[in-house]
């Protein structure tokens, strides 16, 4: 039946990210696998009593069909939290969405035809090379820096494209504790690409799952608000600071294009669950959302803490293994010497009973194949200690057979 | 900023029934509008004990991501309940959608490039329309008889369609009480589709959210029980018999199908709540679906047989007006006298204080102008009578305006 498939459903791989929450599910494995959030953030105690609540005495609502903009409580609930962070704006510039990934794909049906071209980070994130893979938008890649994407190898890239012909329409972003590297996006870059999507008329899609997990630093203000033009959407999720089986996220955006978005979702889901927004909605307005974070920034601390110090404490040192140290999210990026594919290096691992997210299926341009990410966000201190006492042991096997190999040639 | 718009969403316009559902919010309109499952079958007090106590207990894991095919364990329960219904399928068949838009969006995905066909009732389902238009495929329009679907029609615009050398890929039918038009199509037609489909080499998307809502009459086999080549693909739903806020359905295909769907979820939403689907499954397990929708089905014939009756006692006779009447399912068809254009009655109706669906919209060739849909589902029997008082005044004095209109002529 394979020739019914659609063209770009054929150029369609599976996740390897997907396939990978299926390991976790053997007990014996440590997983820095998928970046699932700590579940002793999830305030189940609070929801299971809203949730409880909400379709006993509201079900005739609750349960039912609801607005495909989103709920109008949530909408302001997320309204209120957002003014006091410097982003001023009412429900008529909010969508919710079923989780971030439908975000990009609402991206992709409202703005992107095949061959249309859209920057990322070298690497970026996996889920959304997925969605832009399925739609046949050309990736382009740019180059990471320790405070963000080169932005002059992004002007030399947007030339390049340009004198090609291409259509360019959009630079995607992650600013804050990028995944999968960990990265934040510096204020003056932020301001810089403003600068470069109004030149050249792009669209900005800045994608911020983990900018309320900051642990350390001081928060950078999102491009969104920074935008007088209205080219920039943005997606928060609330994925990571509430839960993630919830699939709840809001994208933000103005005018034509949140008008496009809404369109674009009628056709794809309708609305997103009604009981899933209300139970997101009643947490903020009886708890509040940034006591929660409050609560939980210190948990994400203390395991990236015991992530960097087990990685300084088990890797071989002198062979040119790096990692980066997020101020928040939930990732640590680590670079392997050249020459060692920590996609073959994978099967090793899991051998050892620990996993991770080989880098190389986050570059766009085929690179990245000695890199890989490291959650640290799903497992304790302790486990987290001994599954990178595993893989350094993996690691270092791996670069000592590299050598006995290299010697023998 | 509409330069950056997508060749697709330029094409694709906002949904009437989802700005429809907006005017429903206004208390004393009696809406009969959008096909909205009936509040007091929602099995409110169980999901709500069910609910706490899974967020409760079992957060770890129904707050947590999930796998992309969906939980073993409500995929487990839906297969047990079909077994009895002449479905014997394991759970790789399975795949748990975010309700079934979203298993139309997959379909265009996996399936349908740009200017392929597929073959829909005149009338059909707006909403698989908004996600065909969206993917920009080609709709030819079959019309439907009292049994369903006009085959030897079928068979005539298959013919002109190959002849214009366009790519057929499938057929779109809604087999038990139809949305819009509540018919059913005879297990005759079905066998004989399934063998034009195997003849042309097309797919079916066989949808049927309403099928298990059938109170009067016999149930007929599903094409998909029938077919032996995995050319079927049966889409099910948990909105009309357990509730919509759930957002949760199920999509049944086979082998190369269900991968290529699978991929396309990936890109699309990750997963589906498990939350949602956990406490679908829970319900099922204890309770029994089968159990509730013997319950439930009562409820509906109850408000059909009203809502024929009050068409019966109200409605101008003699002037050509006709009702389908629906052995399941939410909806009535009516038509108006030719000439008579429900669109533009709507206002008068809102004026009125009463709401409908025109039909227009579900005709993809641009005919339907004196159709409309009229749901039965949402409001009490004694509501119904009211509310199809109040059209009946609508529709006589549209019809005798347009009488004195064309004597003044």
């Amino acid at each position: 039946m394979k020739h019914h498939f659609s063209t770009r459903i054929a150029g369609a791989k599976r996740s390897a990210i997907r396939e990978l929450l299926k390991l976790t599910e053997q007990p014996d494995i440590i997983s820095f696998g998928g970046g699932l959030p700590a579940p002793e953030t999830f305030p189940h105690e609070e929801m299971a009593e809203i949730a409880a609540e909400l379709i006993r005495e509201n079900y005739k609502n609750v349960l039912q069909y609801g607005l495909t903009e989103g709920s109008k409580t949530l909408r302001r609930a997320v309204c209120e939290w957002l003014r006091p962070q410097g982003i001023d704006v009412t429900i008529a510039e909010l969508l919710v969405t079923t989780a971030s990934q439908q975000a990009l794909d609402l991206l992709c049906k409202a703005f992107l035809d095949p061959a249309d071209v859209v920057f990322c980070g070298l690497p970026t994130y996996m889920g959304a090379v997925h969605a832009f893979t399925l739609f046949q938008v050309d990736k382009i890649g740019v180059p990471l820096e320790d405070d963000g994407m080169d932005l002059d190898e992004l002007e030399a890239r947007i030339k390049t494209a340009k004198d090609a012909g291409k259509t360019l329409k959009a630079v995607y972003v992650i600013p804050d504790f990028q995944n999968p590297s960990g990265i934040t996006m510096s204020l003056d870059k932020r301001k810089r690409l403003l600068e470069i999507a109004r030149r050249e008329d792009l669209l900005i899609f800045e994608d911020n799952p983990y900018g309320h997990l900051r642990f350390a630093g001081e928060p950078i203000p999102s491009i969104y608000s920074m935008d007088d033009e209205g080219r920039v959407i943005l997606l928060l999720t609330f994925s990571k600071t509430l839960c993630a089986g919830l699939r709840l996220a809001v994208m933000l955006a103005q005018g034509d294009l949140m008008d496009a978005l809404v369109r674009a979702k009628q056709a794809t889901d309708l609305c997103t669950s009604k009981l899933t927004q209300h139970i997101a909605a009643q947490y903020m307005l009886r708890y509040g959302l940034e006591n929660h974070l409050k609560e939980i920034r210190p948990i994400y601390r203390e395991k990236r803490d015991a992530m960097i110090a087990a990685l300084e404490r088990y890797m071989p040192a002198g062979v040119g293994i790096t990692w980066t140290k997020p101020e928040g999210g939930l990732f640590v990026w680590m670079r392997l010497p050249e020459g060692i594919d920590a996609t073959d290096m994978l099967e090793d691992a899991i051998e050892h009973k620990v996993a991770y997210v080989p880098g190389a299926s986050s570059y766009v341009d085929g690179d990245g194949q000695n890199t890989l990410r490291l959650a640290f966000s799903l497992v304790t201190p302790e486990i987290i200690d001994k599954g990178i006492r595993r893989l350094a042991e993996v690691v270092r096997t791996t670069i000592e057979a590299k050598q006995v190999a290299a010697g023998a040639r």
